[in-house]
């Protein structure tokens, strides 16, 4: 019995409240071998496990989506090759309706996405115009997790009016993504402005001492405004998870 | 005119309502020299000024204190030491009525703290006793800022169940703060737990190969569970602060 | 004469004691030019020397392989690409048996291995499917030396109830080994519910601030829970070795 | 009822099996506010909760020792100072009988240390007499856990032969540690030696490159010599805690 | 013969231009053993060799100083302590008329300055109160060297408006030095906004991921807006230095 | 309107100082979606905007140059490829009559140089001939941007003589660059022969401790004569940008 | 004139002792542009300057072979590639006699090698198989340079009697290099042995918290035994040329 | 008996010698529990063990100190505090004749000096006066070991006439040890002058991104220069150590 079916039982009477919850606690992982899935976490964490690609196999991961997709309708699937979209696209066994990849963001998306009630929005900015393809992977995570999304991008602090003429939409936003490469001053300029957490996203954009964004990683957490968040190298995913867990609130 | 007048005037009518936004927007940041005190921040963002006292001299606290005193009646000092706490306190031209000093957390306060409607709070959960001046850093800014703060302290992994029998509590809180030094797992382990997001802080706490905390901010950094949001070493301040933006949304 | 007729020798009487022991102490290592092989460590260290792949040639890899069989009758080699596998088994001067290549762990096997008597066991466990490769690696030489093995993967904390459903196998392990890559804190979590020696092998799975397994080795050298004991990153082989030492004292 | 009346109670019959078990499992960990002291884990783990006193005030480990002798009649604290060691000793709502310091391993002893029986001894070895404070804090660590340990002191590589006339010490040991700072050679060229578990200690003792322990830290871990397992810099107790494991099996 | 007479005996003809120009390209540096004096810097690069004196013990300083002053009639000490300046100050053999020291800068002026013609200035910026000793390190050496300097102080990007509203200063400078410690962003904004060359002075200030100043380096070396030069952590005498130079072109 | 007609139209008179002043002012950037273009920058910095092209793809950078084009009749593109620079060459949509690319410098160059007035020059050295394509993309901007650049190359001071023979061209520029790898001690040197300013451009050409660029880098920072500026490792366009801004002062 | 001519023409009688000094002192350095040559080299430091390939153009290196050639008869070059190989055999222009290539070592040698007279020799030492390539580079250096090497492969320190068969070696030999990478203990037990001084080169051989060779670099930079010097990683060339100057002494 | 009445029976014909070289060979160390001193090492190594005080207490050094001296009638004591020195010489149970201390080099020698034949020499170089005390360590080192040196201070690259101007000095010396910390860059610069080998000391003199002296042992590692060989920051003793060997070739 998966998820859906256990809490429409639930509604329909066909299941105590006791006996839900019970059966939702113990709800178990589904082991795979190589994979132990944690149908769990939808409960637990408010949206089902995301498939972190790499280091898995294309049979893996098109494997892991199946199962994923059985019990929730709908998967992500993060640092996705064009490889593993294809074979997920073409699973036999599996016949999915609604099927996306964005190379960009190398990310897949099964199932359909809820539509987003107007409401709060995540501003999305970048630095520069090579930083799109992670600001794409945070932005398509909080569409993909029911949130609205602005972007604003390419504004960099080398011509710092772009970035003011655009301040008023960093003052309406109720949380505000930043990501940038090289020296990632950018986030720091923003919280300055802001009065909403800033989450900051460092990419490994740039060249000699960037050393790979540990350059706009430290920039990041020695902010000397205060209200800076900060994940992981890259880690779009990260922050729009984050981000939409924030924008709920 | 300093910015309760200014905004007594406006609602006594004495100002219009364009007037008084314009005079505000303009607010001028004040000269002492060696500092600008930054005036517009409460409006900016919600809050005054905060004094990092660290590098600064006693003189210069003391004075900086006295001009945003004068302006917000509200102070809040952090890295602050004994003897700067004394020379607030003995501070002939100011007459402060309400005057704190943690020194634990080396935090000044001056001025009364606005009581707390009973409302979301912030879970405050640290490792290990050694993790406790920061993690009080944090608490204390959160208070000062209008928050409930619940604590939860030495919940380190190394005893699991600790923390397991707290479960409730993760699952109430509406923003979380976890203080780790060592190996900082801590952070991973609750946000696979929350449903809420995770500030994390790692400290200086440990020896060897910590590295004066590079060792659990690399963990907090590459948690492999979505929601750990991170600020630099020993931040409390920084994550008191953020978290009460979340806490507040 | 090779180390097994000398031990039947001094059994059938053909060599006294003390010939034998003298023998045995100063057994040449055998040179090659661009190796010299160690033939007296199955004798002082319990294992034949163990063929390290990297760096060296299809052609050395080979040869070496050859003239320890000679010895031994059982070979390992470890980083073994699947050339050098291809390689030994078309050799022509030799005619080996039994042979045996995993790609995944990128070992080859010459030789039958013993039948493990049912006794102790080692828990091989790790955190997530991109870690196969290293569990493998350190689970097939624990194998080859002898040693029964349970695996356990996938059972990162980002789901801790995957880990604490597990909880009766983590306390009748003999020996666990702990492979995770990221930022490591499974090795931590196991480290609290167990009572026996856990090793841990840090990964270079992950991106960004995991520098390539710096940050989950940092996470395991800082255990806040006593009797975690580390090896190099991604060293499955010398895991599965000291595993080996200790499940058979 | 702390933990040996609940045991003898059960011996005595005045408790039952199942209910003696359910009681153990449950054991509550104590809280004190500041910290929460695990009660479960000698259980759990085999040896009490031992307290690493470093960033902990002298009333904190005060306290804590009193708590945790309560319960074990054992404890003991690592990286304690000598005003600590005073404070306990001194402390006047707790009498104990046995107290010990040991001023150069940092370790304060409450309590009587139980009778080892002659058996399988763990060979302490460091390579310079600067390594001697951290290789007693692994000595005296292995000794309070109830193990016989012999010690083989300033036997660095520079001088082989100092080494290689106690190989014989190396042969018969059931488990080594191996505590060496500057270079850190000495763990390979005795794991080569030996055909049983190595711990490696490296510690912070050298100058320039050696990077407060980095350099035998990088050693360790890259020893050509399998068997090898490593703990954090400067960490004695980790491994004499680990040899204890080991030993024991 | 010191460099001032030999010069007048060139203009008052007692030397010929060849004969001068010989000498002074052979001007011998003169050898105290534990130090040999440049004499022939001035010539070469403008400026007479400057005393850091970090490392040099108290009567070192004292005897460079006097020989320099012998020479140049003006001497510049970096790096001094408080004791140093009293040493010169009350060297019995020298009888020095003007003599200043600055504390905070940690600089000692021995000899008058020239005045300054109005003319071109440097800009001097520093972030925050705590980078003054760095940032008056740097103006002073300007100074001294002969340039008008404006001073603008705690104009970190915290509260941007603070550093707009002095744009016209950032506009009309002729070489602008930037000293911020923290995340160090304030160069490349700065750069953004000002059509002539960058100074950029990192600082030590800060905490945690700060890592003495590594991280406003780095971020300084990979500004995204062309034009900022950097000179090394705290090198406040580096960056006047420089910037003297090109103030003069 | 471009910006050229703009001007033009205010020296004929159709456009008052005031007019044109605040048009210029508020020169809007382009918005691209992806990019937004900074017309504002030839105005405030003397310069248009240089087209970063590491991280951009091919229709990205032929796009942006189309429109730096139409605006400014000159383009620099940097860490350009050669299929960029077909992709710009064959650009159906424009019609460019003067485009050049450097493959060596990676750099393209859209419209026509301005022709030098013979002036101060930039002296552009190497210290070996693996340093070139760095040092061609510092010379090449600066001659996009207007100066004249004499070239010194392979001058490393493994034959220190090569450099003293050229001592005259060194103590005769205006501005030196200095480009080196492998241990960069080259431009310390150089700057002790100098009375102008040194811009210091590490290289990652080395190999082993060399680490990318981070010897050399560091060697130019902690240059013991002062008077040396240090960019980017690799960073041949900021350098080329900076000494232009000195030349032309 | 090339350098030979000029001694015949000294020995000959036909230029005096004088002026060859005088003309040798001052051999100009020869100028292709992209390399200024150091024909000085041989005279001043007993070998002519040796092609570095690594960076330079397979057109550069040819073109410097033959310049190098024509002046001194024997040219060694580094680092160099099969395709360079090619390109200066198959050289039009120039008709080399002899010319070698060893892949291994990536060295190629146009010119016939001096015979070694019988004299003291170079032992040439390393830890491993993978170590050959660096060590051959040595070797061949040595070579070269005209010393008589003596090799000793694959003794590395995990089988240590290897090592102790061939003391005779290590203390018969004039100047001992030993190449190896892992942990690069090797270095320091071989200086334990001898009496010589040991040239040591870290090699990038290993995985993981190697570092590609920082391990063994700071191995040898710590080594407890004193006479160990050290060369950059995997500068096998450093080693062969330095050995060489010790071992002509 | 000591090692010199071994030798003297030897002579006298008291011992042959086949039990001379036998007892030599087998010359126990001598256990003083925390020490094994290393008698054999004389013999071995040509030079009797040297004590590294730094981590010994002031009772260990003095007991070593009264050992050594029994065996060899010359200790050399390096890290020496004057508390060792004050334990040194009023030791009541020896009574040494000759005893020095020199404070700068913390240095004790215990012992009359050999006379040093008038023979070759070492050239002693630093590049500041910050530098001497590594230097003296060094110097001093080889004038105990029987050396000649000759000492060259102060001449850093900043102003090259002072290194240029000793010339000669280089090219006549045997060896060169140069010490610098800062950039380091005078290793390279002198040997690209000298025709011997180089042995390079970094130091910790310098600040910010030295690093304590990382980015002079950068520079040495890098040397462009063949012939550079290097030793550990600050190790003035394995410098003079190495240098005395090489010297007596």
């Amino acid at each position: 019995m998966n998820l859906k079916n256990l809490l429409l039982n639930f509604k329909r009477g066909k299941l105590s409240l006791k006996n839900a919850l019970s059966n939702l606690k113990n709800l178990p992982y589904e082991d795979l071998g190589y994979a132990k899935l944690d149908h769990h976490r939808a409960l637990r964490r408010g949206f089902p496990e995301v498939i972190f690609c790499q280091g898995k196999t294309v049979e893996q991961v098109k494997n892991i989506t199946a199962k994923l997709f059985e019990k929730n309708q709908l998967v992500l699937a993060t640092r996705a090759t064009q490889e593993m979209y294809y074979a997920i696209k073409d699973d036999a066994e599996s016949d999915y309706k609604d099927i996306y990849y964005n190379k960009n963001a190398r990310i897949i998306v099964v199932g359909k996405l809820k539509k987003v009630k107007s409401g709060k929005s995540i501003l999305m900015m970048c630095a520069g115009t090579a930083d799109l393809p992670v600001a794409e992977e945070a932005a398509l995570t909080a569409e993909v997790l029911g949130n609205k999304v602005e972007r604003l991008y390419d504004v960099g602090i080398a011509g710092i009016h772009r970035l003011l003429s655009n301040k008023n939409k960093i003052e309406n936003a109720n949380v505000i993504i930043v990501v940038a490469g090289m020296e990632g001053a950018l986030a720091s300029v923003v919280s300055g402005l802001a009065s909403k957490p800033i989450i900051a996203v460092p990419t490994s954009i740039g060249y000699g001492s960037s050393f790979k964004g540990i350059a706009p990683l430290l920039t990041m957490l020695n902010s000397c405004s205060p209200g800076v968040l900060v994940v992981n190298i890259d880690n779009g995913f990260g922050a729009g998870y984050a981000a939409s867990m924030i924008n709920k609130m």
